[in-house]
């Protein structure tokens, strides 16, 4: 399985702009939640149809309309229609193998991000498409399925009374990629933690599970890379947008977003010269191990078979061979052996074998 | 044979803009298409000679001639002098070996880029040049032999009432452009699951099979590479032209391609980092089987080897040896035997290597 | 443990600007020290409350107000809210795991740095935050325990009548920046200095240690260099603000830190290659030490292998077996013995093996 | 011998601007040739003294004299004296160990390149020096010893009614560097195609032969990449000088080299990539034949030491050894052998060595 | 001992610009000499007191003033009186660790160099510390000690009519910097002509001391690197200077040395991929090498072990052993013994072991 690149086999020959969904359905029906506010107001709501949350585009109040679930076409075109979404936007929305990236359009900005999530059964990175347009009074979100990344924000903007209420959709969402960024670290920590202990059972060297997990480190860790390197590129690029989507007091934040991203992009390349290097040391340590076996194996020969030969000589049926009737002949030929195997023994201990 | 660098070697001598074919002759004939159309008009005929097209030159109408075939150098002579075009064009366009690349005229541009193909049987790439010359209300496209990549634009034409058939000859060449890039994704995405895939059989490791499927793979990437990396410079200078033969509203779709050949060499960097990674692993899983392999020689030349010994001194034929009179030497020299081999195992055991 | 960065976990789902520490608490209670000086006056105080100190922020004297510990929330909101600091500032002063770094705003300046110790017990690296905001007439240094690292400039600050005492508190700044960067260098060359050493037990090669000692210098100095690089290009930013925080006169010290800077990382990057060459070489004398091993195995093996089998072909109890018969075979037996063994070793020195 | 340097041992010492040639004689006379044309006339004459020549620096026509030998100084001091070139271009002409390189001169631009040849016998690449001075009128062109390089480029100057016949000296140096790019190409391609070759017999593998191919080409591929990769910039440089000496027309053609250069830098560094790709494969394929070698002996040493340990038991002399009277103890110690061997070839098999 | 990084600890706590000397004393007295000219005039002296020679700061004339020795504190701090420099100037003269640079002040130019010999005792490079101070009408040079490298420009002042008496101090800078860098590049000839002599010996393999060779050369071009690769970046600094301290006519001349640094760091990268090219052929001659002895172990082993054992059976002492007692069992028994050894070299010449 293709897990490095999403499958677009759907799409070969597809018009550009025609709409398909690129990715596996991950829930029955899609599910659309608005949230209104300004500092007075504030209204939560489920929606049945989009249509019902068209009226909201035009109020100065921020609108927040998040949508569960890509793979009904039908709604998608109907927020294309009404918020008039270049068909391009709406066909990035649902290619859920879409590269982190941001778009500016007249209106609004496109924002497209990786969610992650890390499976601790199968100790494997999973990602998620997170679609966000950015207009001036309203924010869209796209997810493939229900999740609840984003409840703490949805409690601040109950609770806070000060800056999620007081602000625009820009610092909406900033808060929401926030929540994304800051669970980037969470995972590569994870991750982290899991690659730093490996350095301890590294030396030890239980034999091929220590070099299985170094793989799969890195793998994760390269997948992680994959959806967190043109993430930071799309934040950066967020400070450096000309229209007015992006209201002066929210940059300081975005510019914090930039150093967790920075923070990020670094650890996830630390961790792979560590696994590297790891990797390395695992090679040195198999190589040592393997000296450690070859030494004795050829301790035990060269002592042993030089013995067994002169015994062997003992042991042939020569009519005449004299040493065999001398009476301390055994004694002598024990006390050969002693020398023999005395000598060779000095001879590896100067070698430092022994 | 060298398959990454293209022959030149009959051009060598020659003077430049002098026009020779580089490459093999693959089909018997040239083939002339001409699609000619406007929101309300559609023509589609097959030419005799590239001169019965030479009046559509100057109609407000998209005229799109597809050349399959580039050996006969009069033909493409005839279009160079119709077309008005550089000699260098031509000799571009007859050289298949050209690096992609766009470069600009005062009335058009031209366009070196290559379609790929993966031959399943011998899993190689195979690649083609496709040469295209852009005109304000033509588009020529140069082929090296028949094939049906371009059908399904050619559909669209037809059925589309709406984008292509209400847009000029740069959003055609961008239709056609996508379908090559489409297919370079899907041709990486081909690949890179037979890469994901060996990471499965690389821990069991049937020697040096893997080894040169991964070897295999690393040239066919690399092979890829060559083509798609200056691709990429190629389409980015592509929305940074200064002259307005790129319509304003096209400018997004050439950004969607750029998007794609982002995620393609990304794509393809990973895909060299996860075969380096293999054969590091491959090298690692061969020292552990060596390893393996050395234990079990080692067991068991050091138990038997000293055991041979102590059989072959109660072997010898010395007239004096004291032991061999006992009753119970035999009986001994088995129990000394057990207790040698123990400890032996022990020993082992001790090691971890039982 | 995760050293490579630091645990954000308790951040999670966090609104930005809320403050929480993020660290381990290094010391009981949070001690402040006010320094206020001019050329002519000079104040020294511990304080109780940081709010005895507000009213030095507006005289036009240099105050430095150095912070130790950061786990009292109430101490750093308290300084937050008298020099007027973004929420975000007081955030990263208490994130110890911050990325060094440099932010501009509109009155001040925020540095966040690293500084190092060497503990030689462990022979581990350990830094520890250190927060700097800059304003016109005052300098805050915020670090998470006590210290003496700055003992050196309060002396000076107290002796010195020509430069800190004449200067503003960009250059008490610099010069609090240029002892820990000194400290840097200082560090470097402590752990430089036992990895070239390294090199000549290399090549005597005591097994594991050595490549123990590689490994662990490669995690210390990797460790380093994720402090330094990004406090290179802090420095790098601070010569080049726009504002006029930094004196003119104070530019060719921050120059200076530049080089200094610029030295440090050009170093860990040579350790780094050092250490790679070194663990290659290491690898190099280990596979010579078992190509020296098995020389011993095969020489030992292929003289006596033969020669007892041809013992061995002596001891059988044929009953016709007419050479045990002659009266100089045993001697015979010996010569052939003595010619394979010489023609062997001969064999044995053409190969070079001994 | 430094083959990557040029001794300039005898420019030790020396004042900058005083002429020493440094390389190899090569030839016995200089060899001066003067070609003179425009569109109508055409000269062709050895030159006896460069002072011959002086008079057709002013005319209009195109004037190119070529300087074989660089071994007399008078005569590179006379060309020097009537050109008027800067005392540096002189020493940069003589100096053959010069790197590749355009240097803009009020009236005149210098270039020095690589020609390079690819020495069949000893399979070595060899550079020699080309210098030229390109005037408004005049084009001089400096090489190591007598060569046929430029005979095409002659011949199309008398042929040739139009390109070259109707340009200035610009044109005639693009069409000479043309030649010297189109030898690099076929030089690349010549060894590309040898290097290509090699992944055929990599995993057959003869030995250190292999090893010794790679490692040969290796070092050709460095070498030729010293000299291409400035000409590269050079090339570059020479579409973006600011005088006049470059005409319009010349362009294309310029872009054109710059194509070709960057084709000839990106299949040095595929061939350097695959080399290091190929020396991994082949230390691969020796771990495996390592591995099959250690099989043998272990499957041999693991069978056949046990049965010979038994068999040593029963040639013991002990006087009471019960078993050896027995009638059928010779065929149960046969069937105890047939056992044991089974046993371990069932072993080796579980093992998957056999 | 750490080579790679100076030991600056003396300068731990020190106040920035506070002089310290950091180095080792290489000289007894500081030994200063004035050299004063023009085009006309010419003055040579040691001065015994730096005061004597401060009336020449003043006169158009070019005066050129070399320290030789910096332990003498008392002498540099005179020199920044009477020349005004700023204390990190003087700082820097004295930190012989410092990182070449080129550091502009209002009236003066601070250039940092390292003069660099080669032990070819020891075969290692030492570097020594070249400090030069640029001034319109001055120009000081500070050595760690007495050395003759200079003496050329001297008798060139001394001799030459043209160049040097006739141009200000910016053309003898140059003349004192070019002689440093035609050494930098005569001692990578030296060092580079002994590792492509390396080439040679790799093959055959002299085990450790190769590889200890290697080793030492890497270290070497390592720290040439350190010292050369800084400086090449300072000199092509030089030529973008704003002041009008470097003259019109000198800037060719600088050009020129900017190429000899791309020569020089340019050998030096190629002399790193050579060593590390060298190192992978090494250790694949080691591995080749391992094979050949475990062949010769496997073939003999192999051949032997099956033999012995059968010698072993008829060796043993079971009353019942019916093939003892036929006449020609001895021959059969000798028969097999061949048809054994054949098949298994038939085997071995099969594997093309043999």
């Amino acid at each position: 399985m293709a897990r490095f690149l999403k499958k677009r086999t759907k799409a070969l020959g597809q018009s550009p702009g025609d709409l398909i969904f690129i990715g596996n359905q991950k829930m029955e029906s899609v599910q659309l939640r608005l949230i209104d506010y300004d500092t007075g107001s504030l209204t939560d709501q489920e929606l049945l149809d989009i249509k019902d949350g068209s009226h909201f585009k035009e109020t100065k109040t921020v609108t927040w309309i998040n949508i569960n679930g890509l793979h009904d076409l039908d709604v998608i075109k109907d927020v294309g229609r009404i918020f008039e979404l270049h068909p391009l936007v709406l066909e990035d929305i649902l290619n859920t193998g879409q590269r982190p990236k941001i778009e500016e359009f007249d209106t609004y900005l496109f924002i497209a991000l990786k969610m992650i999530r890390f499976d601790r059964e199968t100790e494997t990175v999973i990602n998620e498409q997170l679609g966000m347009v950015l207009g001036k009074n309203y924010l869209l979100t796209f997810q493939e399925q229900r999740g609840d990344v984003f409840e703490p924000v949805r409690k601040r903007i109950k609770r806070d009374k000060s800056r999620l209420r007081g602000s625009g959709t820009d610092y909406l969402a900033y808060a929401l990629i926030d929540t994304v960024v800051d669970n980037y670290i969470y995972i590569i920590e994870l991750i982290g933690e899991r690659i730093e202990d490996l350095e301890e059972t590294l030396l030890v060297g239980h034999d091929t599970e220590v070099m299985e997990k170094i793989n799969a480190f890195k793998r994760e860790i390269n997948y992680l890379r994959k959806s967190i390197r043109p993430a930071r590129e799309a934040i950066l690029q967020l400070s450096r947008l000309d229209g007015d989507l992006i209201h002066e007091n929210t940059l300081p934040f975005i510019k914090d977003l930039q150093d967790l991203m920075a923070q990020a992009t670094e650890a996830i390349d630390t961790y792979r010269d560590l696994l590297s290097d790891q990797l390395n040391i695992y090679n040195s340590v198999m190589a040592n191990k393997m000296n450690d076996i070859m030494k004795v194996l050829t301790i035990f020969a060269a002592i042993f078979i030089p013995l067994t030969f002169v015994a062997g000589i003992y042991g042939t049926n020569f009519e005449y061979l004299p040493e065999l009737h001398y009476k301390y002949s055994y004694f002598i030929f024990w006390a050969i052996m002693i020398i023999i195997a005395g000598g060779l023994i000095l001879f590896f201990k100067r070698k430092r074998w022994l």
